[in-house]
């Protein structure tokens, strides 16, 4: 792996200097893929230690994207492979970057309309990054997810997300329960998304604040969870079909809510 | 691994009996994970060759999905690991079955309103699998693949799916351009969705016969499948974002033309 200053070509001397010197540390994620990677690179809040390009993606980044001072590493197909799990699509580009600051329900501005994101023992890395590109494509204020088999806001969650990791705040909670009674307390309504409620979204005449809590796939929303919920709503879907997928039911219910907040 | 004949338990001289004698024919593809598998079981159309159970599984699992006189297969984690392809979440059941007969664009009934969503080279079969989920969730009629790059109606493609490849036709095209001008004969409206058209899905009048057009992800709609289609619309989602997930924005499409398509 050999580095490059940006724009001059350097000596071999000054190969892992400056940012790269810093090497894995404890406190960093690995991001890969392209919008990933793009959007960590223009976001302040995160330092970037490493970053690594393939030849082609070197010659086809745009150059304002690199941070003033940070040295590539100019990275072939085996060490991708080496540093990244295993079948990580990383469309020759990754970094290695700091954890963004932790958010907290409490640092939530005070906002109307606002629309939350409560994702109840979602496990999969794919369906959170998705959901939180639909909450930064439809503008949601925060995803909230539990503690518990949480995904890491990293690797294939960040890749599914797409960029929206830097866009959006993604807050883990460890008691649900209590995050939902906070927010009520802030004036938000808990609208539950479940398959067996009387009305549908469409139909559902809702408050202005909403956090909308959706359950794990195949086991849906936990009793105490769903108990905590103002309303339950449900999507139209047809009797043949047990269920949506989590990222598909968020993002039809994010731009439903996108409307019907707008009226 | 062993097989048991359902309920009653049999000698050792019947493993490997019927069904279970025909393995891995080359016309047969392998289903995993409890949908996929279950709703392959009660469709008549699949010839069911071999049906894998973990022990967890084979406990919970209706008796009444079962064939009558198909033997199960008691199957441990590494025999799974074995045959299925690395990384595969199989939940404890997997099935060796027949493909679905060829469907083509020729053989889709005549009706109005219909909807039929095509993938101008989509190849991640997650989304793919996504797709033909909310598909079969919002009754469309069938959904549409191009051949190249097109990922196998099998593994991870029929896990997304979650059941939907058995009530939804997948028919995979050569000529993109060809069908979308059998279905204009049809009476469809190919329609295309483009974050830079100019009227929203909600805003956009739009027909009863509906072929909703999108592109891959990271590309887009390729030029000559845009020129070929008769309206453009998008989706109302922020600057900040560049697009959705391609299985994320076929579920909000959807979801948006059933209502509208029922007014």
């Amino acid at each position: 792996m050999s580095s490059h200053r940006q724009k001059s070509g350097k000596s071999g001397s000054e190969r892992r200097s400056g940012s790269l010197s810093v090497k894995n540390q404890t406190n960093g994620v690995w991001l890969y893929g392209y919008h990933a990677v793009a959007a960590a690179l223009q976001n302040p809040q995160r330092k970037i230690y490493r970053l690594l390009l393939s030849k082609e993606t070197a010659a086809e980044l745009p150059q304002k994207l690199i941070p003033a001072g940070l040295n590539y590493e100019s990275t072939g197909r085996a060490e991708f492979e080496q540093l990244l799990p295993k079948g990580a699509v990383h469309q020759g580009i990754a970094a290695y970057v700091s954890v963004l600051p932790c958010v907290f329900e409490e640092d939530l501005p005070e906002k109307s309309p606002s629309v939350i994101v409560i994702l109840d023992q979602v496990t999969d890395p794919h369906n959170v990054g998705a959901v939180m590109r639909s909450a930064a494509a439809f503008e949601a204020d925060a995803v909230i997810i539990t503690e518990r088999n949480a995904p890491e806001a990293t690797g294939a969650l960040a890749k599914s997300a797409s960029g929206a990791l830097e866009l959006v705040p993604l807050i883990t909670v460890s008691n649900l329960a209590r995050t939902m009674q906070f927010l009520k307390d802030r004036g938000y309504w808990c609208v539950g998304m479940d398959g067996s409620a009387e009305k549908t979204l469409r139909d559902a005449a809702l408050p202005r604040k909403i956090a909308l809590v959706m359950g794990s796939e195949g086991y849906g929303l936990r009793r105490l969870t769903a108990q905590n919920c103002d309303f339950m709503v449900k999507l139209p879907i047809s009797e043949r079909v047990e269920s949506l997928n989590v990222s598909n039911a968020a993002a039809i219910a994010l731009y439903d809510l996108k409307y019907k907040l707008a009226q």
